[in-house]
């Protein structure tokens, strides 16, 4: 059966487990493809322009952010890193399933200019408590909340713009939903070339 | 995390395999419940109530019918059977995911009535041969077309209408990615009720 390649991005806030996610993912299903970045920083001993990232100069990363090359980018200290966009194009064109791994404004911005984009949002246990807040009848009051889940609310906000809600109480456990995602979507009608 | 439930409804021509891959799915994943159908026809030897189906007269059923009680009904001989709205809705409220297994008619009429519902089209192998018609850039001439495929395609005009495609091919292959579909729908947002 032809289809068009799937776009899987992982995010969640930083700490939370999404880069141990993405390895194992990979490791386990080699048929996804992982993203490479473009970014100005030197590349380190060993590391491959075009394998581990793509390296551009200053000059040439601000000209693809002009020309709308980058899916998303982001400054992180000195150094610049986004996401090309016919680097992920290209490889879903041809069917192939693409991994990506980025920050929740990352992945939002992705989500923006690929809404076919498949968004998974992986949330670090305290979620739990906040979600029962939020469903709970009973108002709590405003002090009962940590600054810890206000935090969490913020991010919750971004939720509705994802697809699917991992919650990372146990690596293995997410990691097995992690793939159930990846196998039901190249199921999905919508993801299928038969119309 | 609090979900509401989700409605998952496998259909599919006949002899496909959709009774025995319901019944296997029942087996491996006991936190689903299968729905129970509202008949007209005469109980057999140890069929219970309310347990194999909800045995009622056919004036009780057509009244069902006038007060939109069923999901979907149809006739086959001379009994009737159809869903019942509040047994399934009833569940679903309290976050019970239904499995739902009926031809593509009923399943129509159903995403017709509760859009939320997860539709699932399980084909046989020999609509690879259709989808590559239908994809291939060449056109075929109409006289290459079997009447096997014809009956096929007028099947496949239905898919726009369902949210994945499986092709059983392989009943354990078929299996998998099924228990991955119920598996991913349980961590989509949309089906959360954290909003």
């Amino acid at each position: 059966m032809l289809r068009k390649g799937v776009l899987f991005v992982i995010s969640g806030p930083s700490g939370v487990g999404k880069g141990t996610l993405k390895k194992a993912l990979l490791e386990n299903m080699n048929d996804l493809l992982s993203s490479i970045s473009v970014t100005t920083r030197e590349p380190r001993e060993g590391e491959r322009d075009g394998w581990d990232y793509f390296f551009v100069t200053e000059e040439s990363f601000e000209k693809k952010i002009d020309q709308g090359e980058l899916l998303e980018w982001a400054r992180v200290f000195s150094n610049m890193y986004g996401t090309p966009r016919d680097f992920v194009a290209s490889n879903l064109e041809h069917g192939q399933d693409v991994l990506l791994e980025i920050d929740v404004q990352g992945a939002l911005q992705v989500k923006k200019k690929m809404p076919e984009a498949v968004l998974i949002f992986v949330a670090p246990p305290s979620i739990h408590e906040l979600a029962m807040r939020l469903t709970s009848r009973a108002q709590d009051s405003a002090e009962s909340i940590s600054s810890r889940l206000a935090a969490s609310e913020d991010e919750l906000k971004q939720i509705d713009y994802y697809d699917y809600l991992l919650i990372n109480d146990d690596i293995n456990d997410t990691l097995a939903k992690l793939e159930s995602i990846v196998s039901a979507e190249r199921c999905r009608v919508k993801n299928l070339e038969l119309r």
